[in-house]
């Protein structure tokens, strides 16, 4: 029986490489999809300049895991792997995306420096974006209406964006999504032939799930605070066990 | 009508001096009261060194605003006002509260180190006196049966905790207690001739608010990070709007 | 009567949009305006981007407000709103600007990443700018005297730049200007419809004032530490009141 | 064949109860102890006041743990389970333990905050305890000879310290050691009937190791910068591959 | 000819240890004196637990420093060197100083936790102190009328505050002074055999004075921001200029 | 007689301008040098916007500091003073000179915000770049085999990164160089009429030097944490001794 709490709910997650999604926030994405949101997935180059895979494989690769999530998957045409800027035509790019698809949570990597630079970059071009998309007149987004989301999460891929100024953390239980996240992040087959990039995730999930009493949790970033909406969402909210 | 969400949910809130719950997190207990959570105050001293007021009046004074809340109120016993200290005495009365009470969600003050020294005190009193209600056991605290409050939450009552280590910051709205909360305040007559403190609060809660799309938000704390259940909790956090 | 304490002095103040010098920094010009100080305002775009409003009528609300201050005002040619980048040209222009002005205090928007984009380059730009100013032989400003400020202040629009890395506070009391300050404001008639953006302004200066003991402060930020010339001068400045 | 580069080396690890020291850095204790370095275990409490296990089956597993390690066990007299205090008391007696066994490196608990209050307590008893070993006339250490170990290394328990104030991190390659470890952490069989205790340190260990690019390793952290001999010195230490 | 401008000012410096004050910031309290400031030092030990110098060569030096300061001095009676705590009397003894000697500026050691512990609990008996002086009904001060200083600021003896939480540093050009601050430092004869400590403190205002354009700067810290009183008094701060 | 513990080892160090590594690392790379390690230096300008010495005089002194250092020094063609971007094309010429010179340590200048704007550039080129030197296919790269060089350290011009987020602080012993260092620095005689520069570094590093028991201390920074290989190397390093 399928559950539908997230039916008309739409999420939009961006990533600088084909795993990127799948292996930042996978568990999230099985969760909400389950729940009946519609997810799309922007992918900002093919990961053409990686050591292993080429462009077609890598893209093949991630169009099975946007399948295994039931997601539709989008190739906005950008400079390519290892070129990523967050220039303004990239970020006007990213925003006629958001005013398209009119998201109710858009997903990014977390933009701290010591990583990737694609990372770090598709994270400022998607921050940018999402307040472009808003404004009224801005110019080159004309002819689509304006779109406000203000639910902007950053997800980690590899090093964590924990300690960056600014940033809230929240956690997500995924318990009961482990199986199935490893599964979607081993279609990128040619990116885990030694299994440490899935045990990177795995490990970190099981560390923060232990200390908040759950199997497994993700963690996200707001840039900013988050707000909920009374003293008994609020209570919804649980701290650390440990 | 009564609204009935919270049915069956406990709050225990601590504070220092008579006023310092109402000030604190007094629009976030006025939102759970109404929404049938069962509230305790607890207050460690009579505010007896204040320079306005005595011990009478304003214990006189929180007992209305309790009533107000529809709370029961506990002075338990301490060296009083200006001699609160995180002794283990003072953290094993709480505890027994604690483990007498048994709340869904514990308030204390935040206990950044820029502020009176009893706020301070009274804010690791609860943090250490939450870890000791849990344990097996602990001595002192036999006859009384362990229990587990995962939701501490630290409010501000004069100066802000914003910045200080490894908190995390969420936000509710209070935009429908507004009105209610300064009549809350004002049972404080003693310490409120002049309206400063009550327009710290006001002001700080209205430029919070401003920032995150509603007329009125409180900041609270947790010391570490948040989980929330799934998904689609999840998407019930808004961010900022500016 | 007029004051003069600040006759011969000068104030450069940069903002992205029309209205981001009133709403950031308003209630300090007037102070410094009403003292005897010579005003020039920078204003990188018409704010034409914006929901409401448009080009002709924000400058003239722009002009409206730089008359009330008697601040002369300047337009530099940028990219526009949205579209300005702290790029080199937008640097050297305002570097430009500061040599041919030489001004002794520069105020710029804050630059953390949570904003509006252009806040944050305009804030970057003019970071930059006041060094390119300073070397002798930077290209592309060969035609004016090289000229060094070293008090560069940070004012926020909307959210705070609170807690980022290396700005250090410092509070200004602005009690004496806080009706003025909302006629100010008021200048922008298109972007105040509502009143939450003067109001955010106005809560977070009372907030802050309450804080330090005075009706109303402004919150300025530098970059790096700030110096006195004295003992006498340190004892001048102000601490917390609560 | 028997390493024995660490010969003549000294180490004396603190922990609050019985399982702290081999939970939170047993592998580099292991490592350590395999290359010849003497070990000393200091034990603040028989971890009697915890649900699971009694003081002299908690005693008895600690014992054992030593006897893996091949370290000599202590149990200072204090004043037990959740009631160590960092009194004046306590860190004597902590810094007569350092100047009898006059270590080369001290390891103690991380001391944030945030988890259980004797973790915290034991952390500054032995901060202040290294200090007041060295001084020449400490009242309480007369009839021991000062001695100053400038290597304190604190160690993570539960949650992590990361993002303290003014803490250094310091990783160690632990891969060679996460088999024995894991059979160090196993001899408390009273407190991991379920295996979440050491599945956190191990998926810990790994997360970091792998953005190491190491099996394994364990995070320590110097209270302070930490300083290097030489160029040459500087050339082993390794940063991030992720 | 005397310069005036501090004429019936007072300032009151705490320190742990007789030569802690002159070392932490007797460049400014030079600077005060010869403007007329009157200056009291309280000393809370003779340090007589230190490695060099006896309790009373050492009392002898600082009366020494204390005559070339044209400060009064003051021992109060506590619990002696390495023995420091702020418990609540030593915070009712230095509070009721404050009340009697009613400073305009306070001074006192940093609080951080990296350092000898009596410099980090005479800090934290200062700041509680303070605050504890200005309450109108304080137990144990009922002799003495309340006094509120709100300008608290903090020094640096030996490691450095910088970057502790919620500190706002502010530097003093002491250029001036630093030929007289030197001999001021070597009243302290026991303490400097060698030269470290006072090339520690004279190589660190030299760097920092560097820094700020001028020859030597000493930095302070307050707890919570700092506020100027009107814009022309902004203009005499200056940031860094490197 | 030579030391030739770094034989094979080599160090590749950027700059922006002439004078930045003697500067910054040049009590390093003198120690590194005597060691037997190749050092090579990247100037991404000749200095010629600065306001003393011109083009040719200070490359002259660049090589003549390099000649001292025993290095080979490098000028690779940017958009040269004040113009120095993080930009693709700048980013992809210090790879192919990472990967061309295969370093097993890189040093760069730290990137925080407060200084030179070519300071911060330069740094964040080599960062980014250090990473695309790695990766199989970078486009742009494909005529020189990938280098992965895990050490890369920042190092401090003028203020000091110290504080900013995510840097790990590591410091070196340079107390045998101080001499020599004073020698090195001052073939920029162009740059040191007056001896502010240079004691701006002689100072900064004696005071970091007292503080951890020796003559002189460099301070670096590592982006990420640092890992040492095992206990044994653990136990090299030392703490504060302040």
């Amino acid at each position: 029986m399928l559950k539908s709490n997230m039916n008309g709910k739409r999420i939009l997650a961006f990533g600088a490489h084909p795993d990127d999604i799948e292996f930042g926030c996978g568990a999230l994405l099985l969760d909400a999809g389950e729940q009946g949101a519609r997810l799309d997935l922007a992918v900002l180059s093919r990961g053409e300049a990686g050591t292993h895979g080429d462009r077609s494989t890598r893209e093949e690769e991630a169009r099975q895991a946007a399948a295994m999530l039931g997601a539709e998957i989008h190739f906005p045409s950008t400079a390519g792997d290892t070129r990523i800027r967050a220039d303004l035509d990239a970020t006007l790019l990213a925003a006629k995306m958001i005013r398209r698809l009119r998201p109710d949570l858009i997903l990014a990597p977390s933009g701290h420096s010591n990583q990737h630079p694609d990372h770090r970059e598709t994270s400022r071009i998607v921050r940018d974006a999402q307040r472009l998309a808003r404004y009224g007149k801005t110019p080159g987004l004309e002819d689509v209406d304006p779109h406000a989301t203000y639910s902007l999460l950053f997800y980690d891929i590899s090093s964590e964006a924990l300690g960056t100024d600014g940033l809230t953390p929240i956690l997500v239980d995924v318990s009961s999504q482990v199986e199935q996240w490893k599964v979607l992040m081993s279609c990128h087959s040619s990116q885990v032939r030694n299994l440490d990039y899935i045990d990177l995730q795995l490990s970190r999930a099981r560390a923060l799930g232990i200390r908040m009493g759950v199997a497994s949790a993700l963690r996200l970033y707001s840039e900013g605070p988050l707000l909920v909406g009374s003293a008994e969402e609020l209570g919804a909210l649980k701290g650390p066990r440990m």
